[in-house]
């Protein structure tokens, strides 16, 4: 089984680890398209024609399924990509909103993403139509400041604060919508004391199980569309130790 | 006289208003590369590929000088740039060298920017020839706080506590080598109490003196690759007035 895993750079390693602990046993190729890297500020068209084009890239790497392990092109254009590709496609929207259903009492519930994401609504359209209320917030600085390795201390906790504070007593629940946002989930739960946090990595690692069988080498192969600067930096960040980094870049023009 | 302008993004903005207020009458072309900001994470060889063809766009409107408002790109692309195009072409890097040689006593020059631009040492090389001991700083976080429209305020002055302690009581001259940091200029000053911070904006318009005539029509004419969200909020931020906007998508492949 081979497990295609897309984003627009390195937040969706967070994806890719919990899939990984989960299932072993699959192959598992990742695209970070680290050139065009942050989709969060782009159009909703140009959103939809790079995610395609990575899209394209995996399958011709012939997985089996798709991992679209950014919010932002979730938000965006999992309904093209469904359209367009014969095999199955997967978003972290869907099953952040199911975990937070489940875990939420007082029915109020809490988004936080990048503008795009939390612009496209996506997240409010679902948890909506099953009742509860919605709390959004878009956090543009939480991307720079885990890229810069700024995931605890005095900045972090500021920056934490000017963005949830108009969210603190309003809700019991609140979903982490931007990939990235998990390596900050120490500092959200310290502030926001009491409130259940979503990862939507684990949930959506938890939800592919009847689609997923946990067969294979196990092999891993990363490709980026830039080999930038703080890449090995942030590779070894989040998945915790050196892993072969290819550079996907000719692919598609950039 | 048409002077053709282009940054990765919309920092640039800054050069152009300093460029304006000097040169009034000249027509003015400005392209700003949305689609692909910002180009301090990406690697060399992009960042000199992604400004050939901005170059290109610019050079189809048929302007008589061009200049590269974006650091990182002058850092990385501008030898290639006077290589390629017939046209002269400026950058941002040695006005602002020039100017912090005019004023630093101590011999002792500060240069702050996006990680590529110190990274390609283009500034130390300029101070470090004509005799001065330079002390950089890479400040990623820069960047985004403005485009988020936070210019002061605690966060600010915490994110530029964070960068510039290690420069404090060190320097007696700053440069400024990013064109989105003169908004941080207050708060960069108060923190910085007594060194002399240097605008590169306003170094630039003054060394163009004697290739630009000021002549022409006024005009100003504004394109981006793409129209992101907060694209209008920053145009008024920066330029202070209302501009008609074009979307240059298309022009090249983004």
């Amino acid at each position: 089984m081979k497990i295609g895993i897309f984003d627009s750079g390195v937040g969706g390693l967070t994806v890719l680890k919990a899939v990984r602990r989960r299932y072993p046993r699959a192959d598992i190729v990742y695209l970070g398209d680290t050139a065009r890297v942050p989709y969060g500020i782009r159009s909703k068209s140009t959103i939809v024609r790079f995610t395609l084009e990575c899209a394209e890239f995996l399958v011709s790497k012939e997985v089996d399924l798709l991992i679209v392990a950014c919010n932002t092109a979730s938000a965006h254009a999992l309904d093209v990509l469904r359209k367009e590709l014969s095999i199955p496609v997967f978003g972290v929207i869907e099953p952040g909103v199911k975990e937070a259903l489940r875990l939420t009492k007082s029915g109020n519930v809490g988004v936080i993403g990048t503008s795009a994401t939390i612009r496209s609504g996506a997240y409010q359209r679902k948890l909506s139509s099953a009742g509860v209320r919605v709390f959004t917030k878009a956090c543009p600085l939480f991307v720079p400041l885990v890229e810069e390795g700024l995931v605890e201390g005095d900045i972090t906790r500021s920056v934490v604060e000017h963005y949830l504070s108009e969210l603190k007593g309003k809700i019991d629940t609140l979903i982490l919508g931007c990939t990235h946002y998990p390596l900050l989930k120490k500092e959200i739960e310290n502030f926001l004391r009491g409130v259940n946090v979503v990862d939507s990595s684990e949930a959506l690692a938890l939800s592919l199980s009847s689609f997923v069988r946990d067969e294979g080498s196990s092999s891993l192969e990363l490709y980026f569309t830039d080999l930038s600067q703080n890449l090995e930096f942030m590779v070894n960040f989040i998945l915790g130790k050196g892993e072969g980094i290819r550079l996907a870049r000719g692919v598609f023009a950039t």
